[in-house]
């Protein structure tokens, strides 16, 4: 058996998840409620009657391909298409890294497979927590000092989840200048951009592509266009990193499915598609942080995504806040040990429950003063 | 970067399929031509429709799990869904073997993946050829004599790509008694039982799991269902390693497609779609046998799948019959060193390209005698 699989700590999210009942709030849902639009995978399957399902190539359908990279990418660039954002993820830790010697480097709170992947992997992995104090906001020099002789890879995630942070675009020209500077073999950086069309800052996000070659970016259709169970997305870098990442992802799976990639091209011909979600959660994200003012309870302002951080210092907060107010949030630790006192909340659900959950939460958490971070 | 990944060889079979030109005959394909039948997908977009396109469970719905295990596990079982059957035969050596310690041996010619997936995951493997003279015809003890104290994983396939050969029950009862018969740690043996629907032998194929306790089985509907693209598969196993399967199934792509996974719950409530391709498959192998006869092609009469292995022993015979005689082959080296001077033909190509194949084949290869070995 492969010792790496026994190093794995179990999911502290799926854990508490089984333990949800019938009639709780869930706020801790890592998935869109909205509908999907059902167009492009009419499209889809139009053409597989015409069609029939056949393999697509390796790296996925070539004018996909083409279409992913002209949206997200960089000139240069190539992509794969892959089995989710979460395969693009794994990907990049299996062609990047040599496990005998490299190291990666993980700024926390962080969506817990990017450690997973590298134990599974055998690669050695470090975190770096982000400023609590600060809300968690990204900080291109936290980052650098973190580095070691061995780190080749640094994982990030903008917007992130569970921060709902944005990193501005300082911190990625600081970040880029700081690497671009460092001697010997480059750092590469993937850049976990799954949430980049749910932003509600006044610019979409900068990615770190634009500003530092050693970039690969993992993307996806399952947030933005609420088809998680698609599992369509892609891995986008330099072309002689993605030529190797499509040998892996040959040998993973072959291809990702057909149908999927069918549905993705109707997207990218009418790219408003993926747009067409960012105003209701905007809205959404209003009635989150009205009721968080309201309530008393204390969370970051998000920049993106669509998790908040909930500052909520008391022992066994989650299990309490399901066993006695029946409100599912995930514990803050389960992203990182700098996230000890918070919770996780998922801000997908309706309006009414959402403005009940953070109703009970403040109930919950009372004794400790208002505060709302501000958007910074 | 990952040193493993340089050291895959490319591959044969894609090589030469993208030498080929519009017109050639093409019996290099690795998928059907036939069409799926189009109900599984239209009940999966109806359901799409009702529930949106969420995540299933990492191992997929259990509704589905369970339908697999009904019909192609043993009690006791269970299984996760897969991306396909490939991401079925990767998780198996990313789950049982140790890379520290375990070696594979994989009898051959073989689907190539098999090496190709031990090398990635940086596990030693080694092949052992079954005897050409005999059609290569599955013998237990060419494979028990191979075994090497360190083997901890034999990969069969069953009917196999590329010979078309079925294990016979024979053979299969005197491979689990010398399996069972050993001493220390035991052989898990992956079984790939992607083409188990297509068999052309008086009764189904025997699988291994049937008599052996410490198998996994590999399948989809790829094949059986005309749906490659699809990216639907299983892994079926004792329970205690597909916990474990699952989760790297999870690192690795999170679950399989949703959409996937409600079409192959509609072809699990009518089972009669598994075996709906089966006679037509059987009516083109005996157009295929006949145009061998006629054209004195020496082959392999198939016992399921899809694919024949014709002896054609002359220098570079796949690329001249690509490019004199405008016929797409696969060299018999491209599964291992046991089927030098054989090719293997695809006979998914509509019956008149078949036949015409054969003819072109037949006239290259007109020099040697004509004998078509029998169904053992």
């Amino acid at each position: 058996m492969n010792p790496h699989l026994a190093e794995i700590p179990p999911s502290l999210i799926r854990a508490i998840n089984a333990r949800k009942r019938p009639g709780d709030i869930d706020l801790g849902l890592g998935e869109p409620t909205l509908r999907p639009n059902p167009r492009p995978l009419e499209e889809a399957l139009e053409w597989v009657r015409e069609n029939g399902c056949p393999y697509s190539p390796n790296a996925g359908f070539p004018e996909l391909r083409e279409a992913i990279v002209a949206r997200y990418g960089m000139p240069g660039m190539s992509a794969c298409v892959t089995v989710g954002s979460e395969e693009a993820l794994y990907l990049s830790v299996k062609t990047l890294l040599d496990p005998a010697r490299d190291e990666v480097l993980i700024p926390e709170p962080c969506y817990p497979a990017y450690p997973k992947i590298c134990t599974l992997e055998g690669v050695r992995s470090r975190t770096v927590g982000f400023d609590a104090e600060s809300g968690f906001a990204p900080r291109a020099e936290v980052v650098l000092e973190a580095l070691g002789p061995d780190t080749r890879l640094l994982i990030l995630a903008s917007p992130a989840n569970p921060t709902g942070r944005v990193w501005p675009e300082g911190e990625l020209r600081a970040l880029a200048a700081g690497l671009s500077e460092r001697q010997g073999p480059p750092v590469w950086v993937l850049s976990d951009e799954v949430y980049r069309e749910l932003f509600y800052t006044p610019e979409a996000p900068l990615s770190l592509a634009q500003l530092y070659p050693h970039t690969v970016m993992a993307g996806s259709l399952s947030k933005s266009c609420a088809l998680t169970g698609l599992r369509l997305g892609w891995l986008i870098g330099p072309a002689e990193v993605i030529t190797r990442a499509v040998t892996a992802h040959g040998l993973l799976n072959t291809a990702a499915g057909t149908i999927g990639q069918r549905a993705a091209l109707a997207v990218f011909r009418e790219p408003a598609l993926l747009e067409e979600h960012r105003p209701l959660y905007a809205a959404r994200r209003r009635v989150l942080l009205h009721a968080a003012e309201e309530y008393g309870v204390h969370l970051v302002a998000p920049e993106g995504a669509f998790y908040a951080m909930v500052h909520l210092p008391r022992e066994r907060a989650a299990e309490r806040l399901l066993e006695e107010h029946r409100v599912v949030t995930v514990p803050g630790h389960a992203f990182g040990s700098s996230a000890d006192g918070w919770l996780r909340v998922s801000w997908v659900a309706p309006n009414a429950a959402l403005v009940e959950g953070l109703r009970r939460i403040g109930e919950f958490g009372s004794e400790i003063d208002a505060i709302v971070l501000p958007l910074s």
